[in-house]
Formats: C-alpha cells, sequence, structure tokens
C-alpha cells in the first residue's frame, strides 16, 4: 500500500510541472530573457534529502523556489505530533513539494503550495500515513477578479473528492494564514488541510495531483494577466513593505519552516520561501483612501470569494 | 521592598540616557542635520503601557528604538515560566526597556540592550522578584579593537557585583544569541542574564545602572569611532544581507520577542528592532578571503575577547 517510490515520483512529477509553468510565464516577459531554475541536490545526515530547485532575479520573478524533500528519522519532532499525541515517538518518513513564487511587478500576487506525504511506523504495526497541503495566494494589491479565479479552481479541483472539501480546507486556509500579533490574514487564502486520511491514500495521492493542476492552472492565469501592468518606487516599496509579514508568518508561525528547521532539514532550502528584499517600516500605515489601505479593508478580511 | 514606582524611575531615566547618547552621535555627523526621536505613548486593555521612541532613517542611524513597557496581568506566559514552572498561572508584573539600534554605516555595528524587572505575584505570599538584562553587539564588519573594548567595557560594569558574574553573563550571552538552524552565533556578544535574585534587589537594581553606564560608554566610542569610514554598495549589500540574520534570530529565538507577543503588547514597539531594510538571498556565501568572509571565521566564533 504505502509505496514510497511510486509517491515520490508523483511528487517529483509536480514539481516539474511547477517549474514548467513558471519557465514557461518567465520566458514570455522580454523576448529572449527568460529565467532559469538553479538545482541543488543535498542531502541530509540523518536521512534523505531533496532537490531544491531556485529561480533568482530576473524580469519577471524576483525568487521562486521550487522544492522537494524527503526526510526521515526515528522520531517525528514537536511540530508534527503537535495534533498527534499518540504518535509521539515513532519514527517517520516525510516527503513534500513546497512552493513559493515571489514576483517582480507588484501586481502580480506571490503564491505558496505545498503537498506532503507523510508516515508515522512502529516496528510491528502497520506503517500509519496522512496527507497535508494546499495553496494560498498573498496580494499586494487587490483585483476581485483573481481572487474569484483563485477561489473558483480552488474549489473545483477539490470537488470531486467531495462536496464538503473546499468549504473545509478554505475556513482552514483563512484561519492558518494569518498573523495573531497583527490581528491581519497573511493573503486571500485559498486551500489548507493536514492530517487527511479520511480517502484511501490512492485517492488522497489523486487530491495532492488535482490541486497540483489547480494551482498551476489559478496562479499562471493571474500572472499571465497582471505581469505587463506598469508601476513605479511607490508600489515597489509597499510590496517590499508588505513582505515583511510574509517574514513574519513564516518566521513566527509557520510549522512547515519550524518542522523543517527542528527535523535538521536544509537552511537554505527551508528559508528560500523569504522574499529577496524587504521594509520593515516602524509603525507605517497607508493613507486613507489609497489602493494601499484597500487591500486591508477589502482583501485582508476573511471572505467568500466564489460567486 | 518591591517599589514598583521607583524602579519605574529607574528604568525611565535609563531610557532618557541612551536616548541622549543616540541623539548626540546623531548630531555630531554632519553640522545640522540632527535625528531626534519620535515618542509614542501606549496602553495595554489588559494592563500597563508603555514609552516608545523611534529614531528613523537619518545620517548616522537608520533606525533606532529605545522602549520603556510596564506590562502586568494575570497569568504569566509560558515564555516566562519556562524555566520557574513553580510560576505557573501567577499573575506578573513586567517592566523594561529594550533597546536595538541599527546605524546607517555598515561598519558600524548593531547593538542591543535590554534590561528588566520582573515580578510574580499570588495573594497572601510575598511576591517573588528577578532581572535580566545585558547587552550584545552585531558587527557588519569586524574590528578587533572594538570587540576588546565592548567586552572589557562589559567585564569592568558588573565587576563590583561579583567577579564571577562577567564570565557566566558572556558564556551565557553567547550561547542565548546564536541561530542553531545556521549553526552562527548573531554577533559577538557581551552581557547576558535571566532569572537573576541572587542578589538583594536593591544590589540588582544598581547592577542593571551599571550596565546601561557600560552600554552607553562602549557603543558611543564604537559609534564615534567608525562612523565617518567611508564604504560602498557592496558593504551595504553585506550589510543588509546580514540583517536578514537579525529579523531570523528575533523571530524564531527571541523570548523577549516571544514574551511580548504572547502577552499582548504593542506590536509596532516589540518588531522595532527589525532592521529596515533586509535582503534575503538563497544559498549566498562570501567570496574566500573578503573581509565578508573574514567576518565568519574570526569573528562570529565564541571568543575571549579581553586581553
Amino acid at each position: 500500500m504505502q509505496d514510497l517510490s511510486a509517491i515520490k515520483n508523483i511528487l517529483l512529477t509536480v514539481q516539474k510541472n511547477i517549474i514548467t509553468m513558471v519557465e514557461r510565464q518567465a520566458d514570455q516577459a522580454d523576448q529572449a530573457d527568460g529565467q532559469k531554475f538553479e538545482l541543488d541536490e543535498w542531502t541530509r545526515s540523518e536521512g534523505g534529502g531533496g532537490r531544491t530547485c531556485v529561480l533568482k532575479k530576473g524580469p519577471v520573478f524576483d525568487q521562486a523556489g521550487v522544492n522537494f524533500s524527503h526526510v526521515f528519522g526515528n522520531a517525528l519532532p514537536p511540530s508534527a505530533t503537535a495534533h498527534r499525541p499518540e504518535l509521539v515517538g515513532r519514527s517517520f518518513q516525510a516527503m513534500g513539494v513546497s512552493v513559493v513564487i515571489h514576483p517582480k511587478n507588484p501586481y502580480v500576487p506571490t503564491s505558496h503550495f505545498n503537498i506532503r506525504y507523510f508516515q508515522a511506523e512502529k516496528p510491528g504495526e502497520k506503517p500509519v500515513g496522512w496527507v497535508g497541503g494546499g495553496f494560498d495566494l498573498t496580494p499586494y494589491y487587490g483585483f476581485e477578479e483573481d481572487c474569484r479565479d483563485w477561489h473558483q479552481i480552488a474549489y473545483e479541483s477539490v470537488r470531486s473528492f467531495g462536496e464538503e472539501l473546499y468549504p473545509k480546507f478554505k475556513k482552514d486556509c483563512d484561519e492558518y494564514f494569518y498573523l495573531k500579533h497583527r490581528k491581519e490574514p497573511r493573503g486571500i487564502g485559498g486551500l489548507f488541510f493536514d492530517d487527511f486520511n479520511q480517502l484511501p491514500l490512492d485517492k488522497s495521492l489523486e487530491m495532492l495531483q488535482s490541486i497540483t493542476a489547480g494551482y498551476i492552472q489559478a496562479y499562471e492565469k493571474i500572472v499571465a494577466r497582471r505581469k505587463d501592468r506598469s508601476y513605479g518606487d511607490r508600489e515597489i516599496n509597499f510590496q517590499r513593505y508588505r513582505r515583511g509579514r510574509y517574514v513574519e508568518f513564516n518566521l513566527i508561525y509557520d510549522r512547515g519552516t519550524l518542522f523543517g528547521l527542528q527535523s535538521g532539514g536544509r537552511t537554505e532550502s527551508i528559508l528560500m520561501s523569504l522574499p529577496p528584499e524587504v521594509s520593515f517600516k516602524y509603525n507605517w500605515h497607508p493613507e486613507i483612501g489609497s489602493p494601499e489601505a484597500e487591500l486591508y479593508e477589502k482583501f485582508l478580511k476573511p471572505r467568500e470569494w466564489r460567486l
């Protein structure tokens, strides 16, 4: 049942498909100035390793990281057993693909995607397996059309696995990507699920693949729609300021980041999620009535985005 | 014994003295282009409040935050009772001054200073009080002379309270300001102490004042020595890259930051420690033999700096 090499192949194909989408969008920007990914393969002394693919500063993307990793160890770290105390101390396998894409144009939102397979093991017992993942969008300037498309495609990508899934995953996403210390959502959400084992594993893996296809379709649509819109210093300054929130979320709250750092993952691969240029400004607030204020008022609120 | 208003007065004087030092250094840069602090007074709905003083972008300092805060509540948050399980659930008072100064010139190090008084209370029992604090230095380019002065003055500031204190506080500082996920110290250390109650309270308060005088003397010496040294884009780029480490430390590890965010402190005041402009670069390493590599090789190692 738990054929790890088959799961690994599925995840590596997911990684390849997302890279292809990013390179396709990067290539269309100027005539020939396309960006390409760099590949780093790494191994972890305690077991496992990964393929980190990063694309740096170019005409369309400031930075894009599309990472596969496979780690295993003798004891699940605390960040993985918070909701499953019965599994404390078990050996484990964790495999996943993590994606964070920071575009150059402030009108193109940052996106995050992740899918993962976890397995806890105990000698003499059947392994316990579950999946997790999702995708979410972090705009700098809000466009209702983009948010509706994003959520409509998110809905369609999980519909055939259960009508109840989108509302649950959407709500969990709003709750997870939330900066408590600011009382502020990170972005406009999407899908988030963890500890998911209500379907047979082969169905769960199909769902991960469907979610991947949805992410590629939705994000590519938005990138293509916004990437040539003109902008100036004002928009760049706001983008850098808002990227500070991304840093705050990932370092203070993100379970994947904490799991990676606690389980001895490769630091540079884990922290590729951090945006390349960031500004922190003490007590800064957008001008009332500005497009920057509109982001907070209309978009950084949990909303039903589907029509 | 625990005269909170007397302690508050001591801390407000500490705040004022540090502000005076920073403004003195800012004024000397150009003829008349001195920087001044902005003051925000705030109150906390659960009790307490603070005086946040921040100086922004100017000729000498990119940002300097010199904050006083006084918070109290019905139950000590987890970050404060990690080492004192017997105090879980007690009501508390916490008062302190926190300082983070990010200079503009990359040859001038960032410095951090903090002193705090904590008191846990239970009806019918005597309050349990203790102090904590210290100061540490984070250079971008290393100068042995600066590190020696910093540690010599640190030593002198606590010597009369016990010969054993400097070695202990110095070691605790090296251990505390350490980025485990990078196996890298944040800077060259200084003094760090927490849960300190081995002296009578009046002696402890004297020690906090002596440490304050030491911080002012040591940091002002280094700022004055380095602030007019010429630099270019290369040094600024390295400064911004290294400031990423400051962000990582403060958001992932710093107990003061976590305590502040967990206890409902004012987010903008707590996060004034974050540097204004930061770059994160995937898998970047300094060139072998460069001054940037020298920082890692000679300075970001726990060392005995006193001659």
